[in-house]
């Protein structure tokens, strides 16, 4: 009998990762983001620092950094929040975010605009390389995984990243979350 | 070889059915609705009227009347407008309000406070008798249904309403079609 995949479910807000240069022109000359909690995966956090952004149609006012800096600069939304800026992001993995909308950025001390950056995140999971070798899951892998109770889906291509610097955790965005009806704290479970 | 159970999905936004009596205190004595559009299902309708609804946390200053007048008033919102209001409706098949939240509505001729009618709407799929007795599906029946492209989802305990004053469309809220990168005119298939 085969074991339960069982996966804890983090339901992703939008969010901002911070190039080290833009950090500086947002929040001052040597300025680094501070940690306010730590995230599921080793060394990430969430900063007490918030940034506004502007897209063409609307903005948010209080959009949470997530640290360390990056070498890029991106803004992470749902399908919902990006109808709100205006804008139409494409579905992308976290990092390629060639031929992306850009985004105007405002902090306490500067703000700037980047060319590119705005994606909607692919549903994915983060696993340590100990639970990919144990389950037989391969890197870049796709995956379909159960979630919620009354208001159950499958979600499909849900994208594997294997790392012995991840922690196992299933990320989504508000729209997957509130679609399922499912919580930061809930458990999918990997059924092919 | 089985056929291939096709549905047209319509993706709701965020609406209201009013009472007759409401529809008059909103709108003036002796006002009905008015039609702006049909919608897939006979003699239903999207109104030229809107109303504002207030939530103890925030509103929606133009949210949609679909008609004809019903016997109670029931607004149907996602969970992430749910969010934005300040409530917590239950996920609810339509017409079933009790113990649900209710909600501030104001017309241009008057406002109405319901002490009951927010829901999130249960995903579900119209059939007319003849579709439902050609895939051999009961009414009540609970479906898994296949939507989606690169970002593809089975819905589960999606409800079958069987009735010969229906047409075959199947009924997804906003958060479910961004979850699934769905819109009104795609389709989904009835996978089980």
């Amino acid at each position: 009998m085969s074991e339960i995949k069982k996966v804890p479910v983090g339901v992703s807000a939008r969010h901002i990762h911070l190039a080290s240069e833009h950090v500086e022109i947002l929040f001052g000359s040597g300025a680094a983001l501070t940690e306010m909690k730590p995230l599921s995966q080793p060394g990430q956090f969430a900063a007490n620092e918030t940034v506004e952004v502007y897209g063409p149609k609307g903005s948010f006012a209080k959009v949470r950094i997530l640290g360390p800096a990056r070498k890029a600069t991106q803004l992470e939304v749902s399908r919902t929040d990006a109808f709100a800026l205006g804008l139409k992001p494409p579905l992308r993995e976290s990092g390629k975010i060639e031929d992306t909308p850009g985004i105007r950025i405002i902090g306490p001390a500067g703000e700037v605009t980047v060319d590119k950056g705005v994606i909607v995140a692919a549903r994915h999971i983060h696993f340590h390389t100990s639970d990919a070798e144990r389950w037989g899951i391969a890197d870049k892998q796709l995956l379909k995984v159960r979630v919620g109770g009354e208001r159950g889906v499958i979600f499909e291509q849900v994208l594997a990243r294997v790392s012995d610097q991840y922690a196992l955790d299933m990320h989504i965005d508000t729209d997957e979350g509130n679609a399922a009806n499912v919580s930061t704290g809930d458990y999918g479970e990997i059924v092919e």
